[in-house]
């Protein structure tokens, strides 16, 4: 299977980007995690990003917060599908992170999911592996099953204490 | 190689989703397209995303404006990678649609691209379809040296004119 | 009389929606609660929706949080008046759920109130079931008539505060 | 039937308020058309607000650009349900009008639909009447029967443009 | 002297209120303070309007937060100066306020001041008296030079911390 | 009478401007213009400012776009009424020029009518000579009664046109 | 003299870079015009920022639209002093941009102008190299008198028209 | 070596502007720092950016929330680099700030940086500094490899957590 990657713009990032790591473990989807910088580490990122499908990666996530450059640079370096996180760390609450990862020039797109998405990142790249893999795509009808039954069990609470 | 579905919310977006089918065309990618409303033809949208992957799609594309609820509607049915393309068709240039596309709940991922981004969402279901095959990767990695090489152009017709 | 349904995306949007179930049966009107996620249930939210006028309903409130599409949802599926309360459960303090709600597009129409807004969205049902029910009708205005005594209460003790 | 009044704050925005009139119209509804400006002539929108359910109304539409207080200045005089439509009129594109019409407080709710959204106003109008009306629910329904079919028909144009 | 009056919406701005009332009791202006509701108590607040110019005022503050229509019902009902200051009391931290008070249509002004900005708005009150009151006028620039003297103070503090 | 000083950022700005011009001379008000840039003349917009109260002026109105810092400017110079008229100058249609203006510091208060409302600018400026002018207070009583005059011929027309 | 560098991202922002080349020979300071794109060329604009020092340039301008990392990706590679121009290229009208420039991280400054602010961006470049040039900060000065002399005269045309 | 001024609008804005302070000495700058608010003591920030370039400076940082105009005003009378730090003193976050700093006119620069952004603020000041002093220039790339030895670090950390 294709590893993903999940890269951290700063290690201040860590407590978003954590949700993403457990929920591609949680998949048997095997994971690297690095922190790279598009500003502090340029050369490292590009070098990473270059290397990534040959490397054995099939998709990469990229979270940054503020002037989130580090999903555009990313992708500005491979072909392989790069997934943005906009964080919310700024006093503008992730609308400057979120208009600087999805507002990418003709050419060099980034799947951008919500502020903070960090769930929703991990599972886009479990589509992304999912499509030639189909014991991956059962298992996110499965996980996708859950979230459904847990909605209906918290139904069912919300009924019985309000419509007895 | 598996299709791309590229479904529109009305077809007075076309012209902004025209440019998607023209690029995954351009990859000689399978491509169907689609007009489903998620408020006024739901039943189909629903229909046609429960049974995409059966049917031979790898990726889905989703163009809509104002609350753009169509690609959170298809990706409620789907565990393929869904696409948003948020359309400015509204007095609020298009934020209003970035918003209703991007700020999905946790456990159903839309990879949403710029405003009217329609080439890059296409670019990305190629991206997607490469993962597992070579000679797409190949073509993309192509296509990003001959902008690359326009850039280049265009670079040196400015250095012409200005640097002389 | 007719019922009012109080559908909510999530059992964490319960605290807002508590102050519509108590507004609605201080009015003696019967309220249903239900969870019900237009990403995560749409079967069911779409089965409510579509029964909800033969099972004696009147009005559907919906409250969902940052990219809100379960109040839009619902009205694609009945022609029940739809109040949208848009929650206020993301970084961006529930501008992402309010334009999500209300800019829908022409044929759906959601009955859009303020963010966290669920006692007015009760109101409005109440509103809306009075039109035809002369009792409820002078029940909102003896309710109106509470709330100016209260104002001018306060009025008189800030009156008599300041200006002795 | 009960008549729905249709309120503009300023001539001007006719044009937008001519979609709601013909809409009602459509429905073989009664409608009366004002222009009542919550500040130029509050006298006359605070007494037809009061007089309006007396008088025979079910609902009331009221349009407003920039700071539009006429929605809210209606629903303070009276009881029927008010529906909001915040006009475009300023260089702000309608933002200022949708938060000045939809941030109400609580206890005197508008029912607020999109920006220049007339004729969602006019079928929310509509879908009020219908609660306790079974033919005008009948309406609604074939109309948004119809609805459907037009979305189809442009399916079909575009599956056999596109799809061939 | 003329007297001021200071309206708020809601006994809940009354922290944000107090500061107007004490910078214009520390002028020596007769004050008086109100709470009017432009929705809950729109007789009292017209009422009050109308009568205020015979009434002795000079100029009207009004504070309001969320559709904050107060300063404009007041002005729409008297030609004294009304000054509106929005109030920061939603979850958008009163940019809806803002745009409530101060986009007001032709023909009907509100002097807007800062969100939450009520000793200026005190301020403000004080300079329209102050301009036919040599006494008031003087009284102005004694406090305008003593915040001069203040700000001169600090950043004496800050040379000797700084700049020794 | 006190005269009303109407300053411009640029030369630019003066088809907003003239409206108030217009407005002011309406009412009888003695009007001075004049160009001063808070950044290209300082010195002339200071010594202006400075100077305004011993020269006649009861009023000032400065009207300036983008990083509109004229009024505060002339603010900082005088304890005369400034009144501040936003301009919708820049791409971003006057958002930055209204909160450059209204977001004054405490102690030196402009104030703010909305984004390129010039005639209310006017008004308040009237509206502040009128407080000291009992014939100024009925000519503005007039103009208003003439625009209730105008909106009730409006209605007459639209009620004839629709409620046949 | 150093030499002042002018990136553009794409072709189609010349038309707002030509002012800051112009403006800079109006200067006499040479320039070298570029187009380098942060996505689609990174190796050459990375190459061109890390020599740059040593080539003899003092400051680099970056003009750039929509998620504009360009500015940030110089910055990034060079301790001269990056001034980044967002430009309005995409719906929103350059905010996207201007965040995307502005709000960068800790450790790598970008000097940020007005949105489309050309001009401004060259006239900083200047200043720069003026810090340790006195000829060119008397030029500077020199173009500051001629604009205040330029709005001088716009200032007599107003007094001349209006104040006669 | 010049001198480097750190301005404030008010003393409060010094936990945010102590971080300019401190990077400036950690270079070995000479630093002054003073009060001087573009409102509250015009005279005296327009005294000291006259004679700033004959004292020494070599540039001037300038903080300031709300309208933040001081920046501004500085930069109307020198000639040297301004660097705006726009601060997020108020309920906007400090969108306000940024606008009133960034947003100048033509001919005016200000060399703006991100909300609170004091250390990327001093940073630029060594920059521009540097430009004619290799010793700085030096201490700069001295500083961003330790940045990126850190970043390293701290990805050396990640990788060793997560990649074991």
């Amino acid at each position: 299977m294709n590893k993903v990657a999940v890269i951290m713009g700063s290690d201040s990032d860590l407590p978003i980007v954590q949700k993403a790591i457990d929920t591609l473990r949680g998949f048997g989807v095997p994971v690297e995690a690095h922190v790279f910088s598009a500003h502090r580490t340029p050369e490292q990122a590009r070098a990473f990003a270059r290397a990534a499908r040959e490397n054995g990666f099939g998709a990469i996530l990229a979270a940054a917060g503020k002037a989130a450059h580090l999903a555009g640079a990313i992708a500005a370096n491979t072909t392989l599908p790069v997934i943005g996180i906009p964080v919310s760390a700024s006093t503008l609450d992730g609308i400057d992170a979120l208009l600087s990862t999805v507002q990418m020039p003709s050419g060099i797109p980034v799947a951008t999911v919500a502020i903070d998405g960090a769930v929703n990142a991990a599972l886009l790249a479990v589509e992304i592996l999912a499509v030639s893999d189909p014991a991956l795509a059962a298992a996110l009808e499965a996980r996708r099953r859950a979230d459904t039954e847990k909605t209906l069990e918290k139904n069912a609470a919300v009924e019985a204490a309000f419509n007895a």
